[in-house]
């Protein structure tokens, strides 16, 4: 259903391993061969310089200004219109590429902005901001060293978690953003087997009561809404993306009856699934 | 004898654990309390960019002028004369400090031109590398987050060594000049043991050919001239910075007696070491 696509794929370089690129919009070919929506196995920070740019992600629509960076996380559902007459760059890199030179593996993960849909995947630059990140994509675009690259896209993420915090949405420890993150992993890889909260606490080595208030402080949600919201954003794109009957859906989600999900799917989206449906078409 | 200095007395906070600064020249106090010469605990690295500056390492004299880096490592026996009248930026750190996010612990080793008395310890910046290390150095300035510190640092440290390779010096591989490096530590250690050049290969897990190869390579002298000069320095600073009589050094320095001593370092430095101490004062 949904392709994965990859940094060669961006680059129509479909046959190289690319694992990272830092361009500016304007030097770079249109992508030939990518379908939309399509899911990233890379991250992408985008900065808008001119123009603007509407991307829908897993069902959200964003319209992208000038002097804004726009985040696009791996396994995101990612919707991109409008390609021609924005200015800007693109910095895209794998996470393996990324960590290469890193002793903690965990330094995306505390970073509050990516890989975390309860924050907004963008940020508008204040003016005084600008020449300090443009002094770093500048480095960026003159370099060639890839551990030097990796060093400098560090830079560039920390300047940017730097702009959040002075906006004050990360008042959260690392340690709270990376349970949280961790957390959400685990969902995303449990959501369908009615795992009891328990069971996702002890597999996190935290207390029940320690991960809901972890969640409640990231984004204010408690935990089982995030189970929720998961499971509807995958009902959603099967209903989108594939043939499947409802009862085909409800069965890959791990409802026991069809009629059940119907009653689910309509409580969290005030809309039932075959509407959902026809209304996409 | 001759005292070990740390970044805290270089900023005269001798009670406070500074493990890093990065500052202009116009913006320091002079230290108070450091005696020269000194060794470093700590790296250092001058970009001098109004003015000249006169500095003795391991006893040999440097005039650095403007536009000029210069290196100083841990361990190097430093005199730093004249001090006003420069601008520039001073940028030290602790190895522990530097490798805090780093996985590959030897990355302070592969650059060449740092822990290498073999390499001259300074380079002339051209007016088009300028700027990239003018934007490094801007955006450490205005830094203050240690991890980023940290990045940066490292971005400068490998744009330098861009700067050395470009020069035609450093043709050798990582992998050499950290062994090398290792060997000279090997020797540092071991200098007063007469110990078989076997025993030093087999130390580092080469073959004998193979580390005489690899010496030759990075300094173009032999495995034993690296000894000898190891000796000879050590001798020197006895010489220069002790009270003891001359039986008393060659006993330190591992010589059975000290007229065998005596000819040893006269036929290395054309000087008897009575007459090298007599020069001196």
């Amino acid at each position: 259903m949904i392709k994965t696509i990859s940094i060669s794929d961006l680059l129509n370089k479909p046959t190289e391993k690319v694992e990272f690129v830092v361009d500016r919009f304007e030097e770079m070919e249109e992508p030939e061969n990518i379908e939309f929506p399509h899911n990233h196995n890379f991250y992408e920070i985008l900065w808008i310089t001119n123009g603007s740019s509407k991307h829908t992600i897993d069902f959200k629509n964003y319209e992208i200004e000038a002097d804004t960076l726009f985040f696009i996380s791996p396994g995101q559902l990612h919707l991109f219109e409008e390609w021609q007459d924005i200015n800007g760059y693109c910095i895209a890199f794998t996470e393996d590429f990324f960590l290469h030179i890193f002793q903690n593996k965990n330094i995306l993960f505390e970073l509050s902005y990516l890989d975390n849909m309860y924050e907004n995947p963008f940020i508008k630059i204040k003016q005084q901001d600008k020449s300090k990140l443009k002094a770093i994509v500048d480095l960026l675009l003159n370099e060639k060293a890839h551990e030097t690259i990796q060093a400098l896209i560090y830079v560039f993420l920390k300047q940017i978690q730097t702009l959040f915090s002075e906006k004050g949405n990360s008042q959260n420890s690392k340690h709270q953003i990376v349970i949280f993150k961790q957390f959400k992993n685990l969902v995303d890889e449990n959501f369908t087997k009615s795992l009891a909260l328990t069971e996702y606490a002890n597999q996190l080595n935290v207390t029940l009561h320690n991960l809901n208030s972890i969640v409640k402080s990231v984004c204010n949600k408690t935990t089982s809404e995030i189970i929720n919201e998961r499971t509807i954003l995958e009902a959603k794109r099967l209903l989108q993306f594939s043939d499947d009957n409802i009862s085909e859906i409800s069965y890959k989600l791990g409802f026991e009856d069809s009629s059940y999900f119907a009653r689910y799917f309509k409580k969290h989206t005030s809309s039932s699934p075959l509407d959902f449906r026809k209304n996409i078409f």
